[in-house]
């Protein structure tokens, strides 16, 4: 194996992470007890939700996290760290406990996707590796789900490999889009270590290493009888392409007793060009054949297609999937939230001059709160020693505008954080894939309003907080 | 070694690719030798050039190229490949020569970056993992470059990596952003691996996880003295942070006989607080203490806030660099452009409605072409027998407006493209990276005219052809 396809992912990390552990050691702090919690405080591009993903990737990394001689040495000759530190890096292994909500949760801003719960020297490790995971998959999650929402139940398929950001934005991505709805990738690797149904047509150098384009339609239907989707605008579409792909139906498939699966439109106004073909090849009978476009398409571009009657059956999305073209950063952090010194744990909270900034300060529960039609009406932060009693009434502090006050009765609430990890080793299994993208299509079909769900200044989801974990944040702030 | 630390990288590849790989070879086709070229078409930010990133792994990902039984097992599984083929695959190795413009490269539009001549099934399987690997660090160096020349020789560091589209986001991207000519990273693994500077400060957290400013600040000048860049902002920075720093420059690092390195500022309006805190420091006798900045920058912020007289000597920049947010598609496309039949090798044309997409057929050479103060003047495309005397006088024909003609007289020319890899094997080995960066730099302080390197409206470098290569090129569209 080449240096590229084998790498410790340990080292993934910002310099300061190990700067600060190294300090942190010398301090003697090294092993007190350390809350982390990982939020983001805006959802991308203007929408209500975004989908959490790369919980199981996050776990893969910890339980790994391990330093090679190599590794510390490379370490060592930076002339920064202590040679004691150094040394306890050989056998280190991450010790910390992690909860989570489950991969695929519909999230809110300010809510703690992620608690990491260890000795202050492994939190801050992680730090980087967490946030780098979690960013890249959330973020191209949420965007599948727009572009699918947008498709109206035609299918989707990723085919951003080759623009994304290398190798692993087009593996993790593949993985991401699917859990947020699309049907298929392109991406082969993606299909093998995730079981993601693959899905693929022809590139213009099959048409143009053939002498003609029916000759190249004529070889790829004979190969692939049950699954040919033929690229049509190599010369021209209308006048080459189409007739083309109908004469490969009528005189290579017809006589083998199959039907063309499809054809691809991959440049030109494919809503002009999308509806004259679907003319012509109804006229021919080939009802039943789809039509795939691609080139440059979004959540944006689909709807305006759509809304231009287009006669699409399949979208292939590529860059701007593979990218998040719109809106490119996800941005969780990881903050410090409590600290045990002695046996006392102490809340922080990072101070900020406006109000929204200022972090939600110690351990804490968060909770979706469901009224009796089942939709999700907001989610809700106690302090750690709390179970809200939703269905009698529990009162509730708006946690941006903490003048409003009200209660909640009648309804239910569901804690949303589970432990997915103690001492550094998984509590079970990470959840199949399906399953997970089966999670997020149920919530949305379930549990969050559709106002929600539009593109178009959708409802705030309320994050409210338990008027005792209030008055904490509160008195930390020194206004008590 | 867990899945996520090792990878079989030949197995990133769209479906099709392997689709058509089967195809060729059941058609009898699988080893003609195939030409293809790898070029975009539009710089990014509305750029004049782009900077050529990412051969090198290029070659890595080739020398490597291979498929293990697993591999082999998961492609029959799928059942669309036939049981021949799918045996060839287990001793399969790629085969071509590559010739291409060195890495750090400044490179223009239509332009092949890389041509690829093996036989149509090899060259028809690296497609995908070709462009995803120089889309990538083609835009994060361009994008570096133009946050470089914002700094105006200020310290540049890349701080990306937590919001980067994954690990290799952050590992590639880091060196990337190196050739485009950032001075150092904050990611440890691309540190060790390329041999980058490594730099960083520290987090919001070591601050917080001590009972006092003054305390964090203390602890940590005291563990690097000679390296201690405070973070000033987790409370109040200029009414907390800055006077905390000043007393640990004081009381802490003056009675060890050193001085304060620097403060990072990381939050608010950084124009102001850098001005107030420069003013401050100064006032104490720290006019020797750096102060850096970051959060969410740009060349666009950057620029802003030297107009604003902001007091800056470091920048760490993060997300926008390593999303390249502002237009974070690279397009790099690899399209056929010759193919041998039997003896003949035949050159082989992609046909558009509009004549700048019109593809540039054949196997051909690329050339620069300087003027007597030793600028470039323009790019030159020839046939594969051509080799132009600019100093006579060579004519030429605009690739875009083809009405435009002329010649070059008293020019020296020379050729981009060389060959790196013959027979599946490098020719010699990469160049260091280092050499790669201050190649950027020579040609950006020596060659490239600044009119071609400003961000508004920057002058467009001609691509010219030459006249033989214009006829072949309007003999393939029918209009010889």
């Amino acid at each position: 194996m080449t240096q590229f396809d084998s790498r410790n992912l340990s080292m993934v990390m910002d310099l300061y992470e190990m700067t600060m552990a190294n300090g942190y050691f010398l301090a003697g702090k090294a092993q007190s007890q350390a809350t982390f919690d990982v939020f983001y405080r805006r959802n991308p591009d203007g929408g209500g939700f975004a989908v959490f993903a790369g919980l199981e990737q996050v776990l893969d990394y910890l339980e790994g996290l391990h330093f090679s001689a190599e590794d510390v040495a490379y370490l060592r000759s930076l002339g920064q760290f202590d040679g004691a530190f150094l040394d306890t890096l050989i056998d280190y292994r991450f010790r910390g406990s992690v909860s989570a909500v489950p991969e695929g949760t519909v999230v809110y801003p300010n809510e703690p996707l992620i608690t990491v719960t260890a000795p202050l020297m492994d939190a801050q490790l992680v730090e980087t590796a967490i946030l780098a995971q979690i960013n890249h998959q959330s973020l191209i999650a949420t965007k599948a789900r727009r572009i699918v929402r947008a498709a109206e139940g035609r299918s989707v398929s990723d085919f951003g490999a080759r623009r994304a950001h290398n190798m692993d934005a087009a593996v993790y991505g593949a993985r991401a889009a699917y859990i947020g709805g699309v049907d298929s990738t392109a991406t082969v690797l993606a299909g093998q270590l995730f079981g993601i149904p693959v899905s693929g047509t022809m590139a213009h150098s099959w048409v143009m290493s053939h002498d003609s384009e029916f000759e190249a339609f004529r070889r790829f239907a004979e190969i692939y009888p049950d699954n040919a989707i033929l690229l049509v605008d190599t010369y021209d579409t209308l006048k080459s392409g189409v007739p083309s792909a109908i004469r490969t139906a009528r005189e290579v498939l017809a006589p083998m007793g199959r039907r063309l699966k499809g054809i691809r439109l991959d440049s030109g106004d494919l809503a002009y060009l999308s509806k004259e073909a679907r003319r012509m090849l109804d006229d021919a009978g080939l009802a039943d054949c789809r039509i795939a476009v691609s080139n440059s398409l979004d959540e944006y571009t689909i709807r305006s297609l759509l809304e231009q009657g287009a006669c699409v059956d399949f979208f292939g999305v590529g860059e701007r999937l593979a990218t998040a073209k719109s809106d490119p950063v996800f941005g969780c952090v990881y903050k410090l939230v409590a600290l045990n010194e002695g046996t006392a744990c102490r809340p922080r909270i990072k101070i900020s001059e406006t109000w929204e900034k200022i972090t939600n300060p110690g351990r804490k529960r968060l909770w979706r709160v469901y009224d009796t039609s089942g939709h999700s009406i907001a989610d809700l932060l106690t302090r750690e020693d709390e179970t809200p009693d939703a269905a009698a009434g529990f009162g509730y502090v708006d946690s941006e505008k903490p003048w409003k006050r009200g209660a909640f009765a009648g309804c239910t609430v569901k804690e949303l954080q589970e432990e997915v990890m103690r001492g550094g080793r998984r509590t079970r299994p990470s959840p199949p894939l399906k399953a997970v993208r089966d999670h997020v299509r149920r919530q949305l079909e379930e549990d969050v309003w559709p106002e929600e769900q539009r593109f178009e200044n959708p409802h705030r989801h309320y994050l409210d907080l338990s008027p005792a974990f209030y008055d904490l944040k509160r008195s930390l702030l020194g206004q008590g």
